[in-house]
């Protein structure tokens, strides 16, 4: 069975953010008030082939962990995407 | 009230993902087999000050399409993340 699995890839807290910082420095000339803490991570959508939706998130886990992020310096969350598994 | 929020950019259904392309590549020598469709995209996360959870929403998308997302070739997603909200 193919199941669709969304990878989230995160800074650290504490770790700095250059994109954020410069998307945040930018948003009041663009009319945007209100908005801080912004923070850029990466996403990653794919399909894993395997019997149980348990086992294909384990196998995004390893996958993420392993080569979607750095771990000194990144978190990593696994999820099933609900509306794309078939 | 400071609502957290965060905005999914991905590419569109049938453009070129070579970043998506080249992770999937690797994957045999890694171990992993069965993966597949690996598609590459951008996740922000930031704080939005507003009076209530659908004017942040409305903010966060008009942000996602000016300027985190290119819409000719991007799709842009707003949500709420729940957990953070204050």
């Amino acid at each position: 069975m193919n199941h669709s699995v969304i990878v989230e890839v995160t800074l650290r807290t504490g770790i700095a953010d250059p994109e954020g910082a410069t998307i945040e420095r930018a948003l009041p000339a663009l009319g945007f008030t209100g908005v801080r803490a912004v923070r850029a991570g990466k996403l990653f959508r794919f399909d894993v082939e395997a019997d149980s939706a348990d086992q294909a998130l384990a196998t995004a886990r390893a996958l993420a962990e392993r080569l979607l992020s750095n771990p000194v310096i990144e978190d990593a969350h696994a999820r099933l995407d609900e509306v794309a598994s078939t």
